[in-house]
């Protein structure tokens, strides 16, 4: 299917329909995304400021066969949200619907707009007393509807799932403008299929999401917050598991570090204050919320005890205060910023079955070292089975010089995730980076039902031509 | 597009390429539900023991445009699992596919086959010290396959949700004989569409679910089970929010219960023990599983003081024995079969917004009253919103003395359910019971849709027709 780019002629149809508000200026603001690794392009850039007129943009683009890409926070690090390449397509942003519709208390739902930032979300739940968990490092511009379409992981994962187990409905524009209404506040509703789901994780391939309903969550009664010095990833396993044991859902983040990204934030960022006097091989943060009667910081002790009795770990903080707890999480999301400014010869976001994961990071290391010489800041979300692995230069040699074997790395190492059972796109989802991988690892049954189901919804391909799969 | 009966050639054809034991005799086990509505019917009935026979049938199926009904458990309540009508089919049971291919306790991960009881998996996990937490009261004959092509509900959604938020991942087999190895056991993947989800709950009509990875929890440290009577439906959530101010997810079912329940069980299962005295008009059934450090009992005890002094709950008892707690779910689970015995005029599995429920048990009383003179019984799940509204003969009239109103009663009642925002199937799915009400209160933006995925993915119509989508 050939599709057109955005002429003068349908830029001047949309103004005819909608308000003079509703176009943006076509800039870098649209057209960058955080690793500066694709320029996207516009032929015009809307922001309609309700579902009634986003229908209207998905229609005439339908109509027209113009290519049209869904824009949100503009955060997401697969390039999904840009168009580098084919015909000149509309950016539609959702970034003037951001309205909370409506905050059910009792039932724990909120209603958001799409162009909601995840962090006035979090305000909106917190000012009932309630939590939405979903949390990601890009929160201060990260956009709702692009969390959802993207299905964000973030560091809550654990204890409440990823975005998609954090919504019971959504409103969204079909390719061909028709207007899902599916904001049900439901625990339970087996009408059909779960075209919710469907829309979650698509990509901006299958629709514009325009709002959705979320789940709050009561705020637990006490946290707490723990550093914890481990043996090694097999050792945080075994603590992680003794956690659940003593703390069953309480234990809502269990974050892996390693001593590489210690090093990097000393170097690039000097005035974090690191947790430990000298840089352990691995650690782990550890957060937990718990009921009622029981205290955090003892429960973490008694954790701490039984695991120093059982080999698992050999030092540990419990934070003593809020600054404490604060500065364990900036060593955490501060690492991903320390590993920008250092530069990576490659970057992955993997996900392994948790109990493959000891063997996968001694296998990785072989796979690499196969390779050259490099260093590894290997890290992330162990509870999900969820890790960061990072490979950068020797010290004295940069990302360009290793511009010719990035690729190489990247199989190797996709590979070995393969064979292990695990995901070569854990949460950061396919966009444009990853179409390759998709079609090398994916199943080929499930990319040919998926095939079908975007020819099905999107016949003329118009919804973000490109993401997640080949534009045909 | 027309679909072609079983034929002896057709037999003869999957005799060619199946093992005899594969075959099973055309019987009533095949052909009838529980609810005595419908009447299956079968050109042959096979029982593949794997996965490869499982794609051969369903190829031939497909190449010879001959309708397949897969078949678990035959639990349903909706009619999914039967063909009264159109082209003889196949009848596809998975009762021979019921191994469990993989217990990875520190993962707390399953991978069983489709035909696997659901009563045997609860028994796998509870080997390894761990819970699979979805019940049903059909679990002794349930199957998985048909509890996650249903998206099974039950009585522990309100901690650990539906049978979809328990899998992980999927094998199965497309309607164009396809196998989809999907039995990734990660907690994060964004690799593409949502293919699990999009399978779960399509009862059959888009594929055979042959196997399913299925998620597990540590068991809670200590369980505690008590029975309160309510001030009406109102003070019913009100003492759920409270409970889950105290024990956060700890809370794992909260089951309302109506007098009219309790008369039933007297007068047609007099020898179930009844939990108070007197009939109380409402009552709830509360049940906890709390982490280490907390007393079950003690913290249902210090809740019911809390919510006598907020004057939510009159009365109540807190089980005292593994007995006890097994007398008050039994008074739960008999409710149906008391409800069976005294036979509905019209039966209904809806849900709310929860905020939506007491005054929805008003305007149901009043919409029903306005119909005629009948005895109601509504119970059921009110921790997700799903009420099993059933509408009873007034004594010494039946069931058949309604047959002419029967309609009538559901479109009063399914409309005030669509008006409040509430969904005419909540646990139970569409089958071919409520087709008329999926095109009568379905979106029409999803339904178009869900036919559009219907048609790309099973362009013969060949998966369970009838059921879900009209077959066309």
């Amino acid at each position: 299917m050939t599709l057109n780019s955005v002429t003068p002629a349908f830029v001047e149809h949309l103004r005819k329909q909608l308000p003079a508000a509703a176009f943006r200026e076509v800039g870098p603001a649209y057209l960058e995304e955080p690793r500066g690794r694709w320029q996207g392009r516009a032929g015009v850039v809307v922001a309609p400021d309700c579902t009634e007129d986003v229908a209207k943009i998905v229609r005439a683009a339908f109509e027209a066969a113009v290519p049209l890409v869904p824009y949100g926070g503009g955060t997401g690090l697969v390039g999904g949200q840009l168009s580098p390449e084919g015909a000149l397509p509309v950016i539609l942003s959702l970034e003037r619907m951001r309205a909370v519709r409506g905050v059910y208390t009792e039932e724990n739902v909120m209603v958001v707009e799409a162009g909601a930032i995840l962090q006035d979300i979090h305000e909106a739940a917190a000012k009932v007393d309630r939590l939405f968990p979903l949390s990601i490092a890009a929160k201060g511009s990260a956009r709702i509807g692009g969390n959802l379409a993207t299905n964000a992981g973030g560091v809550n994962v654990l204890r409440y799932g990823n975005a998609r187990d954090l919504c019971l409905g959504l409103e969204a524009v079909l390719p061909d403008g028709q207007i899902w209404h599916g904001l049900k506040r439901l625990r339970k509703d087996n009408t059909g299929y779960d075209l919710r789901n469907l829309l979650i994780g698509s990509e901006g391939t299958l629709g514009v999401i325009t709002a959705a309903a979320l789940k709050l969550y009561p705020r637990p009664a006490g946290e707490g917050t723990a550093v914890m010095v481990v043996r090694d990833p097999r050792a945080a396993l075994d603590l992680l598991a003794l956690a659940r044991d003593h703390m069953g859902e309480g234990v809502s983040a269990f974050e892996l570090m390693h001593r590489q990204g210690l090093e990097f934030l000393a170097q690039e960022l000097p005035d974090i204050r690191q947790p430990f006097d000298t840089h352990p091989e691995w650690f782990v943060l550890i957060e937990v919320g718990l009921a009622r009667g029981l205290d955090p910081a003892s429960a973490l002790e008694t954790l701490f005890a039984e695991a120093m009795e059982a080999g698992l770990v050999s030092d540990g903080i419990i934070a003593q205060s809020e600054a404490q707890r604060q500065a364990f999480w900036e060593v955490r999301e501060q690492i991903p910023e320390a590993n920008r400014r250092v530069g990576s010869a490659s970057s992955h976001d993997i996900s392994l079955p948790m109990g493959a994961i000891p063997d996968f990071v001694e296998k990785g290391r072989e796979v690499i070292a196969a390779l050259g010489a490099f260093r590894i800041n290997c890290f992330g979300h162990l509870g999900d089975g969820n890790l960061h692995y990072n490979v950068f230069p020797m010290p004295g040699k940069t990302r360009a010089d290793h511009d010719a074997e990035r690729d190489q790395i990247k199989r190797a190492l996709h590979d070995l995730v393969d064979e292990m059972g695990g995901s070569v796109s854990a949460e950061h989802g396919i966009g444009r980076l990853k179409v390759d991988d998709l079609e090398r690892y994916g199943d080929p049954a499930k990319l040919s039902a998926m095939r079908a189901i975007k020819a099905a919804l999107d016949p003329k391909g118009i919804m973000n031509p490109g993401a997640v799969l080949r534009a045909v």
